[in-house]
């Protein structure tokens, strides 16, 4: 007899987005005249920009033309993109990334759900909390975790507190971990991370041979010189973190799933 | 310390193909004259036919105007996809399917091996012999079996051999099994199976309480219409199979992920 995965079972996402619906719900009713602006799950209002339109019907032409269409693609993608990911995202910026160490992909969700299957079952994981979901009910599909309390908090992860009393900043683990995630700037508390605080993470990866997965979808956002927009930037960071990129969050790209990691 | 997934040390990726490479090179050399015909890993060699190259100028532009701009998609795919496939692909062939069973994604290979994430790691698996690489690497990878013996084959697995000595029909499992690749038409070997063939493999399936994986990728070469392109077209095979199919080798379409399971 076919058995399913069982840990399913264990996802909460009934949890949240029900929870949220009722406060939102309860707030409603005891304020009726209150015009409120929803920031649960987000969706995109604002349409593709020309350029982009532009090279999406170009690369449609060149499909359909028998002397310009491409075939299957190869799986790491493109070499003209990787190529102008590695000069633009990276070298440009005094950052060392070579083109044949970007994956292009289809979506950097997919990306910290599909990374998982490259690693071990048996590794400590840390995420912060609050946290964006997928980092959570990926492991938990994936068997990494136990059951959740009444929180909605797992089992066998190192939670790590983003709270006011800290200034936003998470601490190190207490403990040693082996996979790290950390999204800046981060979802979903708009916070970023100083250089000397990423350095202090680079610094523990190394040190208890960890990796960092960096999540910087939201990398575009940031307008300060001085805070990292890369993990590369640092010193060492090379050694310790895979770096996921999206073109989804991206103003003109809104709602096309494209992604890279490295 | 991160640990690695194991798993991707048993993989014999590097059995089938270079082997493939040897003997051609061998073949060559003792037979300078022959004009080889490599029909290893494909690729396709014609563009895109007009009426697809329309329908994606038009779905560029649609995204390039706010009023049409569609936004994040649901993540089923879109109700007027599922609607047109449940309607071509079954409905209309007499097939009892609706557009609420209908999961649109970028493509079947990555489906097969996404598929095995609802489903538990005790589970006996069947696949035929020749088979399609990608349903046993992803088993592999998963950690379902063995490590490979010398002949690429792997412990825990359940092999069916398609031979010419059997008419290319392989036998049913001798044991029960509790996940079952069919690929029809099949991939590498081009057979087919009989309506009533299929009919046994149902019957197995529900004696056992299996699930069949029913690849119909390349259902749209079949012309003869005693051949069941669908596996829904057999009574009690909606309740024991999962049916992939693929956008992308069907002519016009090649090239491009695209599929669609029920």
């Amino acid at each position: 007899m076919a058995k399913i995965n069982e840990n399913y079972l264990k996802l909460q996402a009934g949890y949240l987005f029900p929870e949220i619906g009722r406060r939102v719900s309860s707030f409603c009713e005891s304020h009726p005249q209150a015009d409120i602006i929803k920031m649960g799950i987000g969706d995109v209002t604002q349409p593709l920009v020309p350029a982009i339109v532009a090279a999406m019907h170009a690369a449609v032409d060149e499909m359909a033309v028998k002397e310009t269409f491409r075939g299957y693609g190869p799986e790491q993608g493109y070499g003209f993109l990787r190529e102008a990911i590695a000069r633009n995202d990276y070298q440009d910026r005094g950052v060392d990334v070579q083109p044949d160490e970007i994956f292009v992909s289809d979506g950097s969700k997919c990306d910290s759900g599909n990374l998982l299957d490259i690693f071990g079952s048996d590794n400590r994981i840390a995420v912060l909390d609050p946290v964006y979901p997928v980092y959570v009910d990926t492991n938990v599909m994936a068997g990494h975790t136990g059951p959740a309390d009444k929180n909605g908090r797992y089992a066998n992860l190192v939670y790590l507190p983003v709270t006011a009393e800290s200034d936003f900043q998470p601490p190190l683990p207490e403990v040693p971990v082996d996979l790290i995630y950390l999204c800046y700037p981060n979802n979903p508390t708009g916070t970023v991370l100083t250089r000397e605080a990423l350095e202090k993470w680079v610094a523990f990866a190394k040190e208890h041979q960890a990796i960092i997965f960096y999540d910087a979808a939201y990398e575009a956002y940031i307008s300060d010189p001085d805070i990292p927009r890369s993990i590369y930037e640092i010193p060492g960071g090379r050694e310790v973190a895979i770096e996921l990129r999206s073109f989804s969050k991206t103003a003109g790209f809104t709602g096309i799933r494209s992604a890279h990691l490295r």
